[in-house]
């Protein structure tokens, strides 16, 4: 399972600062992996708002289903990740894990049970013995520090080539304000692995109404543009907790003005760690950005942006250092949303390569070839439509994809 | 661009009979290839009538607006088909290259301009001369003859690995009737190729619409049904041509109780094509069949049985000769359809492997494992729904489909 460092990962891990309310354990449990931190238990202080977006998939796990509840409450005071098991489609046994697991934690931090979180990432499919997380919670809130950040995201791991985190401040009403975040995973990531989780953590004093609504719009431009092989996990997580310790008045709304700063910051990093994820891409070797112009509107553009991201063939020529842009118009083409045919234009690392529907005549290849040669892929399409935008990211797709997911499970 | 034959590959190519009402040439163009036919020329005799299903695509090839135009009048007396280039995303010189060839086909067959068919299979985006078709056209004609299925099979091959074709009888008030067909392709098949091309022909005399009628509802059982890498071409192309040649009396409805026979012998026929399609796939090694039962509807079993056949990591699981069944759980999460988590069931080479959520407690491996090293998987699923069933055709994805997609254009 373990894998050489992505060559896309960024060149150091962040460091991130204590933020206010927060204490983070990270222990070996024993569940899957050995000599390795596999278990991440956040401490809330009480008070704190949560608001959250969860996989849509049908098929979710139980530790999802215990999320979507809990998050109709507003507040959270634990948070618990495993990885090494999705505890998904395990029937009866996964869901008795999850209430095992929330009493242990009721007991062990004198909590509420809706305030309890947990998210499983790992196998799908085998049963997740509720003891292996029971039996290490009093040796987590034993450890519990301020500044365990990087081994709490190192603990979500599963076959991530590299631990991904990010940190922004900015201020409310004057008063400084810490944004940490940290996530693992790209999709169904590994051999039979399943689950992107992201965690962000903030001492701003936020509604929970405030705290969904700025996830569920920064996860929209952010989570919600990555793609690496189109697979949507059962697992797929993504929380905010805000532990309200900035001692600026409390914001009720996602739209206060004072906020501005604090979206602009969110957004960022949520965009910065969503881009990680396409960095550690199995077996990638380029990153891909698509910025989709001229769809009917934004929506559209997403749709044709994913189209190309998660096209076989745009992702191996792309592999194969191959500006093929004919396979671009066939992904647009594909894409089921308005597009001119007569008047996409494809522009490759700067280079407009077609346009008004044809090839550019005479166009110079010689930077198109050298930016394929390249780590980081600009493609820019414009469908000729209207005004519609999107952004996306993605990477390519090579042997070492074949390699990860062709392997046996054991 | 030559690859060994796959492994898939039927153990002969079958003998076509002649059929009344069509003569075919196979000749060499030079479009692209050298030292092989590239351009297939069928003359249909008077009175022959046509349907045909065209890809959806948005950026769609000169050629297939060509055939959505004349398909309106549902007569047909040539079809042109060449191979080494699509013809696509080549603007007004493509519309232009389609208007010298029917001129050209006008002069040298005797027929109307809305009675011409063309289609164009390769490179996306280079313009196609039309003289290098013009030029051929009358050699063609000379060299039309009553048994030249073989060589019009191959004719239109891009990197397919064999030549597709398949025969059927049956008989229509009756009278002997034949039904011939062959294909090309599959999906994006090969480094900047397009198109999935298919032509099926009969004596049967049949009205226009009830030719229509009987290849749409045929193309929904067979060549929709039917994926590699999801990437949908800009050119694919079903026609059926019906000569009238067969002394029965006409027949107006594709509904009528005489073409009883007729209707289940041309949807096997197009199964077959749609099967050999998919055991030609880029890359594989693996011929998949995808059984999905329990859905909403019939509509919401092939989206969901579509989205297990295109999951790359479903696929990968497959060439490692894995049963990774959790991938099959998440690709019925992602589909978008309505499915029962708790109901759910897969069954592999015939032994079922999970139910009501959950694995099986103890199922034998052995057959499964034994199953996944053979080159014809079985995977059935239910979900637990309603009464909704479809069936799909793939294959693995592979280092090979890597090689084949991440090489250089030229």
């Amino acid at each position: 399972m373990a894998h050489t460092i992505s060559p896309l990962a960024p060149p150091t891990f962040p460091t991130l600062p204590t933020l206010r309310g927060v204490r983070l354990a990270a222990v070996a449990s024993g569940i899957r992996y050995q000599d390795r931190v596999d278990l991440m238990v956040a401490e809330l202080t009480a008070g704190t708002t949560v608001g959250g977006v969860l996989t849509k998939s049908l098929t979710a796990s139980a530790p999802v289903d215990l999320c979507r509840a809990n998050l109709k409450g507003g507040k959270a005071r634990v948070l618990i990740v495993n990885a090494g098991n999705a505890n998904a489609f395990t029937g009866q046994k996964g869901i008795a894990t999850v209430a095992a697991t929330v009493e242990a934690a009721v007991k062990t931090f004198g909590c509420k049970r809706n305030e309890v979180f947990i998210s499983s990432t790992g196998t799908i499919g085998v049963p997740l013995p509720a003891e292996k997380i029971v039996d290490a919670l009093p040796n987590a809130r034993a450890t519990l520090k301020e500044d365990t950040w990087t081994e709490a995201a190192k603990a979500i791991m599963t076959t991530d080539t590299f631990a991904k985190a990010a940190t922004r401040t900015c201020s409310i009403d004057g008063i400084p304000v810490t944004i940490n975040g940290f996530c693992k995973g790209s999709g169904m990531i590994a051999p039979d692995m399943a689950t992107m989780l992201a965690y962000v953590f903030t001492d701003a004093a936020l509604e929970p109404a405030a705290v969904q609504t700025l996830i569920t719009a920064g996860a929209a431009k952010s989570f919600n543009c990555v793609t690496v092989d189109g697979d949507t996990s059962t697992s797929d997580t993504l929380l905010m907790f805000a532990t309200g310790q900035a001692k600026h008045r409390f914001v009720g709304s996602a739209v206060d003005p004072r906020l501005t700063e604090f979206r602009a910051k969110l957004d960022d990093l949520l965009i910065d760690l969503a881009k990680q994820v396409a960095r550690d891409g199995e077996g990638a070797t380029k990153f891909i950005e698509i910025r989709l112009t001229g769809a009917d509107n934004d929506t559209a553009a997403r749709r044709i942006a994913m189209s190309i991201a998660n096209s076989p063939l745009v992702k191996t020529a792309i592999a194969g250092e191959d500006a093929n842009w004919g396979r671009i118009v066939m992904a647009v083409g594909k894409a089921g949303e308005k597009a001119s045919r007569d008047r996409l234009a494809i522009t490759i690392g700067g280079v407009q390569v077609a346009r008004a529907g044809e090839a550019v005549p005479g166009y110079d290849e010689a930077p198109v070839t050298a930016h394929m040669k390249g780590r980081e892929i600009l493609i820019e399409v414009d469908v000729g439509i209207s005004k519609g935008a999107a952004t996306v990211w993605t990477c390519d797709l090579t042997h070492g994809y074949i390699d990860i997911n062709g392997s046996y499970r054991n």
